[in-house]
């Protein structure tokens, strides 16, 4: 039953999470093999929303909002708040005077696995944030909980440090271990997809060059010209 | 099994209206203890939709809009109706004819626990809607329903003639007895928040002014420097 | 347990296609009837999505977007693909590169029974899809599906062919067989709702003019100028 | 913000009661006409549960069981405690202690819009639960609520003192102020349905002695001898 | 919009419905290749429910039974209801006295993409039902639908005639033209897995004779004693 | 991308895991600070379920479970099998042989975030499960995952040898490296539940003995005798 805020994270090389932020979020989740990918409920509050970061992680009550307000100065400049509760809640545990008070202090972004509130004016401050639910619902300041513990996060497994990358097509976590190696392998991608595009722009089969036709022979697939059975309704 | 459509309804003051819609749905509800925010699940159909008015109520059988037909006699320029279904539907029960005959009555928005359909035209027109569903599905008018009684809308307690505010974050309702005094406390949090902000911007902690250091040393929080256990995977 | 892929299907006349997409969705669903819409939590990835055409239909094993890949040589300029997965699933199967060829082969836009990704790209190169989940979560290609036999989509029956009008309202599915007609009818509705705007723009009320107000007196709604009963909470 | 525990309420009738359990959900909803039924999620933690009784009403911060306790000195023997949050959770804030000490005290059963925990040890009790949710989420005493304050519990507005009819089909609330009327009209639709049911055993329709035969061709509805369309797949 | 009650249908071989129904839902939809399982919020009101004939089906408006009335006079004894509403509804549109109608008609059980009640009546008397949801909610009984039309039923499409079969797992339906070849398969299915069954019973690995040890060294996936890395938290 | 099956883990003490398993779900997690539950979507496939053993951990594709077959050969006597797939599924990936063959291998029970089917079968077996859905779905065997890795459940972090405990009340996951404290402090919690468990018996309030009061008189929660507001409708 004890709680702790933990004061110092080992946070990834800056040039790191560049190369992973400007790959985004479909593109890292394929280059670390599939993995890392918080649930698609974890939606952007406005459509051009988009960030990479160290994560900070806390833990909270659901409806208390205390530890967010006690995270904010164990946080560098650059880092992205990744927030979860103990059960399930939409509540509103963060609003516009928080995410003031975040940019103040140089936090780049929110992850929370819970509801935000103020999103019109979190937008105009062009704070990024990433919700489960958009919720006015105010909360108390009244119950423990843990700052840069790991956390599961709208079903990832997320440890302080960890690079967060997101996007308009959700949110991804890179473990700070490996996070150079993906970001390689996400510039080979991004390599790869571009002599993908330019075969594809042309009119060649994806069918064709990833040699799928093949695999469809091999499973039985049959072509045929057209269906003898009568559809109808 | 009577029902019947009530012509006539107290309506709070123009001027109290129009301190709890500058205010906006996130104040008001901390204003009046936290209290009358409907679920989040009741969108705007345009990002910038905002209103306040008072509610004319509608309750319809799901999948038959007859009584919203019915309710825009009663209705005074400036009101809002609020529609709910006997059951839960997801059913367009209003689309770009109703808020062209809504228009024309001077009513200022529709609060609706169902669907609603034709969002294109409803948000070139800029009557703005908050719905727990986009659907075309149409509804029939074969049953019937109420007007002006009290209803449960999407969780809330709602009287005719209650205060809807509805902005980005959603819709809070404020009954009519106490419009006033929200009012006032709305305003009193406003220039508390602005003073906060103030604060907040040159980087000073909620966590130091609203005295919450205290609370976490009372709750028994502990700040260690490092994480002494190896996080990993 | 034998797939196939047909390559022969039948479309409807272009011009009809012209007409029921220039209808919009709520117009078609109600001009045939009040059927052929899918489910609402279909959304499109903008709000200015739109279109019509007709259907290639792909089925595929959750988590395998092998049929997509299959399906592409087999569509004509126009077409749509409708995409659906033997069970629940919101994984991104299609994004960005499936997108380029799409257009490359002229292919009109993307109905899927599951999730998409790269949606910001999607969006900028004006790809319409409407899709049950935005998620960037990848997937295989590992096992057989089919092309162009009837689906269920999202509650609809769909046969190849048939036609797919879509809109910032949803989706609805137009049998091929009746396109011609529900065209007609829908430009029929269109005429008159024109005549309905009119009149209902000048303050008359639909309950006069669509004779509703008879049908209030037959089930009994009564009027009353005022609830006698004390509202409160 | 002020909060309060409302010690005196007004009961309904014994007997009142006594016909309503007896009558059960189904009945006493069309009985009342149409109106009361609690949201459908609310399930019974044991399938022979049975209770009725008048409403004591509570209002708790969610993830937080304070008001419970504080409840159940003001019940009386036969009482129905009703809890809700002030935003939506799944946390168990009810279990085997506290339905040890309900029962100490003579109440009859929980009504809780929220989770509950020991439903193996609350059945072996025989103690009735109609919960949202099993969950062994512990919870918190630390924030003011109400008790015998008028609540919304899963979609329905219950006042203090108002009847609770709960069984394998749900739960529905009577205000105590018709529950008289109700009783009586209970009594009637029961004797009406055991006439009902002996026609429909020996094989006659409803379809003939409700008179919808006739409401069909009204409609309507063409009786064809077979479907002249090929149905296929 | 016209809408039309069939009365007479092909039904599929009694003892092919009598071999699908011993199969059961399971073995059945492995049979026909992994199709026509209805989604799995079908649930059954009992746990013993089972049942195995040919489909009636039925189309409804929401809240609204009237067809379900309509239907029973057209099914003969061993035959099962559909039924299905035009959009999504969980209203309690089949109780009791509808049972008692079905059983004086012989017809087996209800399959509803809807409501439910009196279900302690309805397990009482051995009537089965798979259902979305138990709701007592009533319903009127005003709009115009059909019955014996092919319908999209929980995502499954069903041709009247068609083969339902239902139990613990959920529903399945078989297309009537395939019932005798899918039964036969079902058959041969049970007799395979008693031969698995013996196997396994002794402890041999269905790895091994299934073959899938040679797929997991084809995928490249790894054997390794124990895992290197720290695991933590 | 690369994968791996874990052949070697460490388990937690026998004992431990004894007095774990007989405090039960909602004891065990208070023990251990209110933490470890998994999402109440998890339910048993029978009321008396009941277990507590290790944890064997399996990733899998959603609709694939070649690495449940994969995972039998490691497991021990006792062991519980914990499934995840890679992004949500309700597709009956075990089924009747599969708990014939766990069974022969001694594996105590299954934990899935997924689906499962022949739940009638597995109930005559007594193998227990908790599971997402129960689904009659098949899936395929042909994608490559994990065994014996950090997994996350049903939104809890769990890893190989962690010990599981499993009752009526949902799933809660023990720290292998914390459970023999946890054990310990579970014993406590019962006696000291016990204690309270007889003064609740004889009518004393739980609002007295546990200090209440004091807090609701510090929240200023204020007590009335009756509501002077007059309640209504």
């Amino acid at each position: 039953m004890s709680h702790k805020i933990v004061r110092r994270i080992q946070r990834p090389n800056a040039e790191t999470i560049k190369i992973l932020g400007s790959a985004g979020v479909a593109t890292v989740h394929e280059a670390q093999g599939r993995s890392g990918l918080l649930r698609p409920y974890m939606r952007p509050i406005y459509p051009t929303a988009r960030v990479a970061g160290p994560a900070v992680t806390v833990s909270c009550q659901p409806g208390d909002n205390l530890m967010i307000h006690a995270s904010i100065e164990v946080c560098h400049p650059g880092d992205i708040l990744v927030v979860v509760t103990t059960s399930e809640s939409t509540d509103g545990m963060f609003g516009e005077l928080l995410g003031v008070s975040c940019q103040a202090h140089g936090i780049a972004g929110l992850i929370i696995d819970a509801g935000v509130r103020d999103t019109a004016e979190l937008a105009t401050m062009s704070f990024p944030v990433w919700a489960k639910a958009v919720s006015a619902q105010g909360t108390v300041k009244g119950t423990a909980g843990d700052v840069n513990i790991p956390v599961v996060c709208a079903g990832a497994m997320i440890n302080p440090g960890d690079v967060i990358v997101a996007d308009a097509d959700g949110v991804v976590v890179v473990p700070r271990e490996t996070a150079g190696q993906v970001a390689q392998a996400s510039e080979q991608r991004i390599a790869k997809e571009e002599r993908s595009r330019q075969r594809l722009r042309t009119g060649e089969l994806g069918l064709d060059f990833y040699g799928l036709r093949a695999k469809l022979v091999e499973l039985g697939v049959e072509f045929v010209d057209e269906d003898t059975k009568t559809a109808g309704r």
